[in-house]
């Protein structure tokens, strides 16, 4: 047992810890402020200002560049898109390095690892044929365009993803899509050109074969944002929450994914790593509200006295510092079982961390928000937007309840299995 | 021991009851999609739709109008400006109407019973000299003015309020501010006409005798609102919070109220029943909250069964029946002991609930929005905007943390007498 | 609305906390020790010792008799053995005596308003034939004899009570029991002279209309108490918690209490008050131990300071402080509820506080015995006995899940209803 | 990063674990009722039955004897006491043995490396001089005598150690012992010879430098038993907790540990490891119990459906799961950087550990007890007895809130260094 990482990991753990802190961090503040002027003039917060594409152009050169490729599929794309010319990360090491771009809002877009691009690439590099490789993953690795992922549905719930009811019927050498989806995250952003859409092919088929996984191109006649949504009165821009209308939408039947009903097989390979980043972008952000609540704690004075030495504020750092460890623990054991056993083998150990993680996350900047009073609550900290992302990511991918009955159904099964 | 309502109070919340269910909720929706509308399309969202006034015409006269005016010092106001030309209510009796305002966005407004209104109200009521009283509390029962409530700082930590530093200085027959507010929660409101600040005066002086409390017509020169402050990503439209800079602002020494020196006997007067409001109104959004719960829960299905059969979710519903319930009893019982013997005397349940029930609500609404999915954060419901309320309402008027610091003293207080 | 106790309440409780300040605290701790020594040195800890019977006859002169009776069945029965030979109280009214008593662990049986015999003299008053009444019911409001509760078994899952497979057969005019019960408490004490045995009648019946409820004498052939149970290590001697056998147990038809089929009907009308019983008697316990916390916490130094000015503990006095008020609250409404709808009418209030106050108490006790160290966890203190109290109630008369989902379900039934 | 155990460990991992099936989990309920039998009836509980000293000779034979040694400072002591004639285990490796060995009462007894005797042997190792070693280490180590731990005093909250007031007067060439211990672990054992005492030598001198730790013979004059000490209601037989009381007790000065003065130096080496031990056990005996409630939630029905079916119930084993999982690698990982970094570099990790799984167990083992019902609380099962276990060292080896305390002080410390 060894928790050190490897030479490797950590060499680009401490290259991605230089590029935030030198490059990331002294801007990420101004650009937020600025984004929000624009907001309240009147302005567009979907254009990215500029100061992303030099920032992401800085990112590539300094070989910070789709890390998450995992190792196991990367194939000749690590070498031509990722970094040092070398082989993709597996999930254990690349663990760490998405912790780190989780302290920033920017940092995820900026080393092209931000969701849902890197799971979208992830799909295709996995069951993608090459014609739709070369077509949307080439250009999704080299960052000229963006994706969306189009699966939840204002009618349906969605916890249950085998309720979807929009549909996706082959018609000869097509497939036509209809239906509405929303909460299609990444369709705001002005270079998004691709929506990988869930539908219903096989109503009467088995519940896990009824579903085909299609690519969209974004200009298809018969798609409509119908309007952008606000999570918990945020738009989450460049990149946003749409809500999506397909009318008769018409692809030819090679953008099917896999092929038609094999939607759950993909999800469930997408799934995996997706929560992995999610969950240790989540510590990362923990990991900033607990370090600025130390700082905070030291230089506030109330009572004529620092809030480190009031009431249980110690003690609550103190336990912050617990669910933010034991909970990263559980994220890199995760992704080593992950890495080691594949993803069916570590069924449980994925929804663990999924039902875990964000609620660990949201109790800790809860508490952050607190410790800086009036500051905490406002826009002038990242805190609220953090709070917020914690939050939503509580129902994002499965909410908890899902994720805690299949971590009791593969407890049980233990039990079932051998009687 | 008797928990039935008094026969006035009873007729009260059926009368508002009846109001809330036939004039504003119908409305209630359909105004905030016309709020954001306007919002997303470059509109003024600060200025309150006709709507708002023509619904509070309707409730003056219903006779639902001021009724948050305090029995033991309402005079001859009651009868001027109150209900059915009587008397005031006691806290006991006002606070299940409270409780029914509460649950809308809108009618705390509708009913002239909002904050900082109400409270800046009874100051003037209870504190305030004739002339005062005149020039500003009677416009403002009347609900042609709107007032602000001018204390936090960005600067020092304002849980501790003896730590403010914006100064009052006394000069002859005039008195100076300098200094900067934020979180002056009403100021964005058209109609917003004077603000109450609380200054530093006598820096030398005991602890609580050091702070004047001020009435500063809004159009002073000097007064300069440098920004609105989104809570939680949100600016609270048509009040909303501001940072506020005083500069040299002047105005007669005949505008402090009570004297130099008094604001925090001001100030102790004034929370005890704000706090009840504010506690009570958050009962009543946690109960609007359960209630829509119980609705999706039976509604919604997945996975074959409505959600309020599925895991916890029963046992989720129960707890936070139970949870609100004991809050609104502590409550009550905090309102009854402010009737019966006082703010002093209240001083500990008080503080209890101030500590309590924010905090309460929170989880519940939390609970809420986990129930209803993708929509639970969305702008569609109310509900993360009445999370954002509960939330920041955590810090407002003290954070728990300083309430349950004056909790535990007077208990410890019991026995540290006896020895 | 009215937080005053009832004058002739209010007349009750302070003599009830004189009665325990001046005769049975002070020789409470010496009592456990001295029962402690007998048991250690293979002495018999099931007889109780001669000071109890003293208090006892001290508290029926001082008119502290069988407060318990209820004012809506007392009958005669108050005057001739209740207090001032007067009226019955309202649940209403009992509930802060209760909560007195519950500080003490000698203070019910002093009384004579201890579980099980309070509740099995409920069920005689409500539903007992006068034979019934004459046999049992007097020598029990008298004092000369206790009874047992046999309901639970090991065999079955008891939280479902119509699981309950104890047979009662009826056979001619005599009903013969068998079957095996645990968890019945009263059974160790000497003076237990009769058993309530719920048995299974009618299998085929309606659900709640299989079981009978019989009065069996305690020497009736065929009982036998297998082994006395600890219940968290500790016997809770002279009453105890017996596995008792019945075999071919036979007595009269005529000691069916209401009549064959009909236990279930006298279980919702015992289990009302029973429940509010324990509840207030957990609320007096927490309360105490609250109290023991506060001194020690002013008295004990670790570090240079008192435990008071050490870390979170203040704010824990003070979140103890609210959860004790407001379960306090809880209770006292619900028991206004049972006064003033009834039993049926109160079904969900009754449930919420048997769900909810144990295990509070569990809590408050846990902190206090943290509190106290070493001490805490000893037998020097009655924290650790008063812990296992509250944890045990959790399971007894329903397990907190059951109570949780009987609330849910009056929650979930008043959407349904006005579908 | 590799979570695999090293092969040393695997192997042994794996042949405690058929020794635990195989040998001691078949008969330990049935020694636990012997005792009881032995103890309700009158005889002594202190003298371990004989199955005992029989599986003792078995695990050593086996090669499972004194695992605890410690690679670093093992010397030539594993070689001869330890297993396989190797060298000792790094403390990563030993864990999951200790796990293991956790789940059973007798477990760690069997294989001589139960509390406070692996303690107490590795202080002997690593600060013993040769002559202490000779004496009561090799002794220790070949099980033929036990040994006590004395730090723990009634007068003095010994949460804080440096309170500990009871003295070792150096006297010539003597130490001179007096004052009163309590929870002095072990000393009930009939085979205890020796007791490591911790007494106040140097009042005025630096804090953690008063102190001093002197080996004491059991049976030097002076030292008295005065009476065994329930834990929350238990003895804990045959080891138990006495309160002892040292009266003019003289040894050499050569039964000086270390030399005068140094006992706070001996503490922090000795409890390093030793809390790594305590949560192992403690992680093992929450693993038994989720296991159990595993077992019992698909055995046990109520209400037509198995308790598994039945409310939040698998929502409850997905988050003991969780809690267990991420509660075990943050053990691992304190042990690991116990090896890599030492003592003092893992100060942090170690109090986290000891601050949160005792808790944690405690209530996994709460919720276990919940679903077995009346029998969880019973004797019949162990897991009222774990419960008791988990709760107690929640204050053993200092209480929750100091270690909170200390994980927050290296927190702050970080930011503080660069200030």
């Amino acid at each position: 047992m060894d928790f050190a990482p490897s030479p490797r990991a950590a060499d680009l753990i401490e290259r991605t810890r230089r590029f935030l802190d030198g490059e990331i961090t002294p801007l990420e503040d101004h650009y937020h402020r600025d984004v929000a002027a624009l907001r309240d003039n009147g302005g567009d917060p979907w254009t990215p200002l500029p100061l992303i594409a030099e920032l992401r152009a800085k990112a590539r050169t300094a070989g910070l560049w789709n890390l998450f490729l995992p190792a196991a599929h990367a194939g000749d794309y690590a070498a031509r898109f990722g970094t040092d010319g070398g082989a993709g990360l597996t999930n254990t090491d690349y663990a760490a390095i998405a912790e780190l771009t989780g302290r920033s809002f920017l940092a995820p877009h900026v080393f092209n690892c931000n969701a849902p691009d890197s799971g979208n690439m992830e799909v295709l590099l996995q069951y993608g044929d090459q014609t739709q490789r070369d077509r949307w993953l080439e250009p999704l690795l080299d960052g000229s365009i963006r994706s969306a992922f189009a699966m939840t549905e204002p009618d349906v719930a969605s916890s249950d993803a085998t309720n979807m009811a929009a549909t996706a019927d082959i018609d000869g050498d097509e497939v036509v899509l209809n239906g509405r989806k929303w909460w299609t995250t990444g369709i705001g952003h002005p270079d998004c050109a691709v929506i990988l859409f869930m539908g219903l092919t096989y109503p009467d088929a088995a519940k896990h074969q009824r579903h085909t996984m299609v690519l969209v191109p974004r200009d298809t006649t018969g798609v409509k944002v119908e309007r952008m949504l606000p999570a918990l009165g945020r738009y989450d821009e460049p990149f946003g929450h749409g809500e999506v209308s397909f009318t008769d939408v018409r692809v030819p039947a090679s953008h099917i994914i896999l092929g038609p009903g094999r939607a759950f097989e993909i999800a469930q390979g997408r799934l995996g790593p997706g929560r992995v980043h999610h969950c240790m972008r989540l510590i990362g952000l923990a990991e900033a509200a607990l370090e600025a609540t130390c700082q905070r704690s030291l230089d506030r004075t109330a009572f004529g006295k620092p809030l480190a030495r009031l009431g249980g504020n110690r003690e609550r750092i103190a336990k912050a510092r617990i669910a933010i460890d034991s909970a990263r623990l559980l994220v890199l054991h995760a992704a080593w079982k992950l890495d080691t056993v594949g993803a069916v083998g570590a069924l449980s150990e994925i929804s663990q961390i999924k039902a875990h993680v964000p609620s660990m996350a949201q109790d800790v900047i809860d508490f952050a928000m607190q410790m800086h009073g009036g500051a905490g609550v406002s826009d002038d900290l990242p805190l609220s937007a953090a709070w917020a992302t914690a939050r939503a990511i509580r129902l994002a991918d499965g909410p908890d309840e899902v994720h805690l009955d299949m971590v009791s159904r593969v407890e049980l099964g233990k039990y079932r299995a051998s009687r």
